[in-house]
């Protein structure tokens, strides 16, 4: 490398790096624009699902539901494939958030359990 | 309970059965419309990520960021709480998001390796 051409070369690598980093900004914001809508969108889905668990304890049916569950995991697949997602992601997510719906839907079960006086507890799970 | 009364109470349950089943259909239709949504916004931001990605290896910038998830974790707790969704599982789900991303910057940097001929591997991981 000459000394006549490394100064112009370190410039820009320079201008890259910041162009780089410029990008690197407006992309996290994207991001962050689109975690908020995420939030708020599993929010509206708890509340769902948190009337789905009431309505289930109340009428004594189990808190989990494996052929709903199929059938949620299919269309999903279907619908990450449409957008280019990847299928196996969308199963794994659904199944994250599914574990937490039947945590939540176990504790609405045992406190209505014990609203009307049933013992409760590991047994009872 | 009289002979009486038994057939109505049995119709009455059935009734609330029916209607509790109806209820169940109408909130299953909302959680499956926010989780279209949701696959289409975590599409969006596999969009997002990838092109950060592609950017870090271009500039050999290490795929994890601690500072930038931190300051995303904080953020979505926030707003976890104003949405009335519980915050440590805001922080559990970017969390899961932040492995998948990270997976696949890894993939981005190997292949951005590969591609300037150095070697690769879990040495180089």
């Amino acid at each position: 490398m000459s000394e006549g051409t490394a100064p112009a070369a370190g410039e820009a690598a320079s201008v890259a790096d910041q162009a780089a980093r410029e990008r690197l900004l407006y992309l996290r914001s994207s991001i962050d624009n689109l975690d908020a809508a995420l939030v708020h969108l599993l929010a509206e889905r708890f509340k769902c699902t948190q009337q789905v668990g009431e309505l289930k304890a109340r009428h004594s049916l189990p808190p989990a539901d494996p052929a709903r569950e199929a059938a949620q995991i299919e269309r999903l697949r279907r619908l990450a494939e449409d957008a280019k997602l990847d299928p196996a992601f969308a199963e794994k997510f659904l199944n994250f958030i599914i574990d937490e719906v039947v945590r939540h839907h176990r504790a609405i079960a045992d406190r209505t359990l014990e609203e009307a006086g049933e013992p409760t507890g590991p047994a009872a799970g």
